[in-house]
């Protein structure tokens, strides 16, 4: 099978699909992207990786090589297996949502995750009956021993990445964040494109 | 209106209603017993308690007294506004389903959490299309400065309670976590019935 090369468009999402036995590479390409990714089983749009199940298998506040993501079945279904990007990739956090934005004093539209996510999915024909926690890959939580977080800019560089790999048959969403108020894609607010290649 | 008083059966879900600006009390009556709980916005089922948005507002891991939680669409739905159970309440766990005792050894049915919301919500003729991540009262999980995750004993005592001020008309749900085998319910293994009021 050839690969399929995916663009993450600026502030937007898209979604693929990807066999299990594939690897998925996520390319920060400009280096301080966060990238939002969910992954559903290809066979029931209603089983997806879970950041609860996930944390309470590899019992981490975040993956490192070699964890294992689950279902809310408790099925694996995806596995870092490699990690360029000097920073834990955030579990805790919503995606961005419209709400969010207004919350944030943004009068009218913004993108978010939220829509972006559904726009892929939508692309490919599919609906889902609900917006799952999603992993944040690039995304800079860190968190203090007392438990309390903060959004932190990225530690990640142009060309940081990370390799997953597909554990079943399922669809992957990706939303490059818009997020351009909060410094989690850098101090200056620029939201860039990113990668992703299916092999 | 009077206070409505609301057992929750061991191993078993009771959910309720209750109005914006009622306090609901859980009270670990025996003192050791994990109780996971789940609310929808009364009006719209599809609006429901978000740890992941709660920690993104409250900015951290756990609730303090004085925090509030939040729904999908950043809406403040329940406030902490008292706690003597001396422990933070875990909001990192997924609630305990059919899938996690398969792997943890248990053959045949086992009692578990989500199954036990979707009950609660049913005998009020509700149903969601999906399982929260719950919010787990008296849950002692601690997590190391590197992010390291475990599955304590409990640290309340009989009568340890919580108050929580309902934001929104709501429908809350509840389950006394029947776990056996993982210590979260004491190293006895003992699951114990709970209580609630709602005035």
């Amino acid at each position: 099978m050839s690969a399929e090369l995916v663009t993450i468009p600026a502030r937007g999402g898209k979604a693929a699909q990807a066999g299990a036995g594939q690897h998925i590479k996520v390319v920060n390409t400009h280096g301080t992207q966060v990238v939002d990714a969910w992954a559903f089983n290809a066979r029931d749009l209603t089983e997806w990786m879970s950041m609860e199940a996930s944390r309470a298998s590899f019992m981490k506040l975040a993956a490192a090589v070699g964890d294992t993501f689950v279902t809310n079945q408790r099925k694996p279904i995806l596995t870092l297996v490699e990690d360029t990007s000097r920073c834990a990739h955030d579990t805790l956090m919503a995606p961005c949502d419209r709400w969010r934005y207004g919350l944030l004093g943004v009068e009218g539209y913004h993108d978010n995750c939220r829509d972006n996510l559904h726009a892929g999915l939508g692309a490919l024909g599919i609906a889902v009956p609900a917006t799952p926690a999603p992993l944040n890959l690039f995304m800079n939580i860190p968190w203090t021993p007392e438990g309390a977080l903060a959004w932190a800019e990225p530690a990640s560089t142009p060309g940081s990445h990370v390799v997953l790999r597909a554990e079943m048959d399922l669809v992957i969403a990706f939303s490059a964040c818009p997020q351009d108020i909060l410094p989690i894609n850098g101090r200056t607010g620029r939201t860039t494109e990113a990668h992703a290649r299916i092999d």
